[in-house]
């Protein structure tokens, strides 16, 4: 079964609402695809006694401990005093810790301080880890049949502790379990009918489905185990993207503005916006990506139609009749951004985000999107759902995955 | 010193790294400012020994232990045996939460189905707490000196169960201490600045006095106790507001682009932009505003030149040298895209975004923001630090900053 490890992290504003705890997740995701698991995690305040409690408790139950904040030189620090407590060892100075400290500290420039020193005072016997990214080291602890790991809470020191310090130890305790992960990350299909599909599909029994909605996107988590996870993580994930075919936009960590902004630079594409509804949503996501000035020459964001007559051309009769939340209007602003920033395409959304501004004929979550390109223009009307949020974060990823399937489609045709 | 209360909470996904918990941060932001504190938060997969093992440690420490997850009937909800297994108690049908079920489901216009039966099994002796937003009830226990209360982990059955079963059985045990928070939202000052001029303040020493970056803006919060903890707070407040001054855009949840709308449709202004490094993210920011279509006419996301040319009206000269980067041209973008739009402001944004595009002249991070109105144009050069993604920000906020400290210096002038 493996090392059994917790995890302990310390803080009051953990336990006060003011922070959330991000360290379980972040360890937890060094952990897992490594063939490690966390069997418990536990949170305290800056509170000796409920620190060296805790202490106790997880070492009673686990192998291996990662205890994380509370070490450093102020007053609040009380991570080694309720070590110390806990374990009933004296604390003491560390001389190879104190001059891990002063090294630290010549090396960036500063002089040690007296208040320094208490980062050097550990329970006795504990072994210093020192602190590649800040000055206050960790250190170790052997109590009874177990490993406790004190590392520092600043999640950049915390990182380069978990793979300069963790790992090393854990390996040399345990051998971690074969894993393999694959990812993949879906548009345009609801969770229940994502796992249908999968469920449908030849996947190895062996392998673990996982699914996570990040609205409006699902991601399906595939994880094997043992000797031949590559082969069968490997098999999954061909099975599953049979299944979901072009709905996966991308894999791992993909996110759809990459996968369209690399598909527009790949294919030498320019791309203009005429965006209402979505109010400069789509051009500020493409425009997170570096360089992204080689393929959006611009985005009218249009609220007022006046907007829409002068930048775009949009005619006055089909702003007066069927009006600017419209089939007809959003082919012309699609047209017309195409036409004007003389790009090779032109996307235009306008809708009804709400919570105010429906009717019965167009209620709230209506939504026209228009591509203008060299091929012709298509246009289609979307009844989405859901608060002002919900219809604008799917207004914009259905208008970049029409942009990400209009380039593969031309891909195929050539 | 009040209720020791202690939280668990159940799921493989917290602790393979899948799922945040944000379920210890609503319970801590729902007790602390009812004046009650959670000691410690622990958090295990669906694992019955594991689960009992939990909830046998934090029996033994706290008052009340609150538990949430793993209520329901399929195979993975696991609590109630892991109670029975802790307390040594069987598990058995409980006929009061069996029609709780039942009436829930009939409500629901559904049909009692066998394995519905499984999510009124009970260890004995437990209380049904029902389910307003769902149909598996909660349950509460005492075991020795210790109250449990068992809650759904779906958010919105729990956060209606903290309210209406939580709450109850807290206040019956201890009265929560009075506790009175003050927040008050900062944009323009680092951390440190809002720390060293609340040092210089007149603050009443009782009032703890709480910081939080979430970039780039810092919140301050303020947390009297006591019979006199509204005195407190309203003392403190005013005494944060005197040195802080101006600096603050809001008190509570205030975000700055709401305060912004609200300024701007209170003085009945219009306003249109041109983004040029900020690609539409003060437009998406200000749309995220239900009615925004009132004061905002439009948004130029201007990233080719012809555009800053054709929409703006900004003279090939500037676009030539001092080039689109420059004092010039933000002006230029300012005043074009105000007499464009006819609209009573025009704010404009250029600048070097990164990682990317910078010169020993203009090194990454420089923006140069311009505000016209009627009084005047304004144009000033930053240096912003950081990443493409923190740049971004900064100039985005800083962008509304502006309008917010224009329309309130022209409310002064009245």
């Amino acid at each position: 079964m493996g090392l059994a490890i917790a995890l302990l992290t310390i803080g009051n504003e953990l336990l006060s609402g003011d922070r959330q705890d991000t360290h379980t997740q972040r360890i937890a995701n060094f952990l897992t695809p490594r063939g490690y698991r966390l069997q418990s995690s536990v949170s305290v305040p800056d509170d000796e006694n409920l620190i060296a409690e805790a202490l106790t408790y997880l070492g009673e139950k686990n192998h291996v401990v990662v205890v994380t904040g509370g070490l450093g030189g102020t007053s609040d620090d009380l991570t080694a005093r309720a070590a110390a407590k806990a374990f009933r060892r004296r604390l003491s100075l560390n001389e190879e810790a104190l001059s891990q400290v002063r090294d630290r500290l010549r090396s960036m420039g500063r002089e040690p301080q007296a208040y320094h020193e208490k980062m050097a005072l550990f329970p006795q016997k504990a072994g210093p880890l020192g602190n590649p990214a800040g000055v206050a080291p960790g250190f170790q602890i052997r109590w009874q049949e177990t490993e406790f790991l004190f590392f520092p809470g600043v999640p950049a020191e915390l990182e380069a502790m978990l793979l300069g310090a963790l790992l090393p130890r854990l390996q040399t305790l345990h051998p971690g379990e074969p894993i393999e992960e694959r990812r993949l990350q879906i548009f345009g299909l609801p969770e229940s009918q994502v796992e249908q599909k999968l469920e449908g599909a030849d996947l190895p029994s062996e392998v673990e489905v996982g699914f996570r909605v990040h609205h409006p996107f699902v991601a399906v988590k595939l994880t094997a185990r043992g000797g031949d996870a590559m082969y069968q993580a490997d098999l999954a994930e061909a099975e599953a993207l049979k299944a979901l075919g072009d709905r996966v936009y991308g894999r791992g960590d993909a996110r759809l503005q990459q996968v369209v902004a690399d598909l527009l630079l790949g294919h030498e594409l320019t791309l203009a916006l005429a965006e209402s509804c979505t109010g400069g949503m789509i051009a500020s996501q493409l425009t997170d990506i570096p360089g992204a000035s080689a393929f959006l020459d611009r985005s009218g964001v249009v609220y007022a139609n006046r907007a829409k007559r002068s930048w775009l051309g949009v005619p006055d009769d089909i702003l007066r009749s069927p009006g600017a939340v419209s089939k007809e209007c959003a082919q012309a602003m699609a047209v017309g951004i195409r036409r004007t920033a003389q790009t090779d395409l032109g996307l235009a959304v306008t809708g009804i985000a709400g919570p105010g501004g429906g009717t019965t004929r167009k209620p709230v979550g209506t939504v026209f999107l228009s591509l203008a390109t060299p091929d012709g223009v298509r246009t289609k009307e979307y009844q989405f759902k859901g608060d002002r949020e919900k219809v604008r974060a799917m207004s914009v990823a259905t208008g970049l995955d029409w942009i990400r399937r209009y380039v593969l489609s031309r891909q195929c045709d050539l």
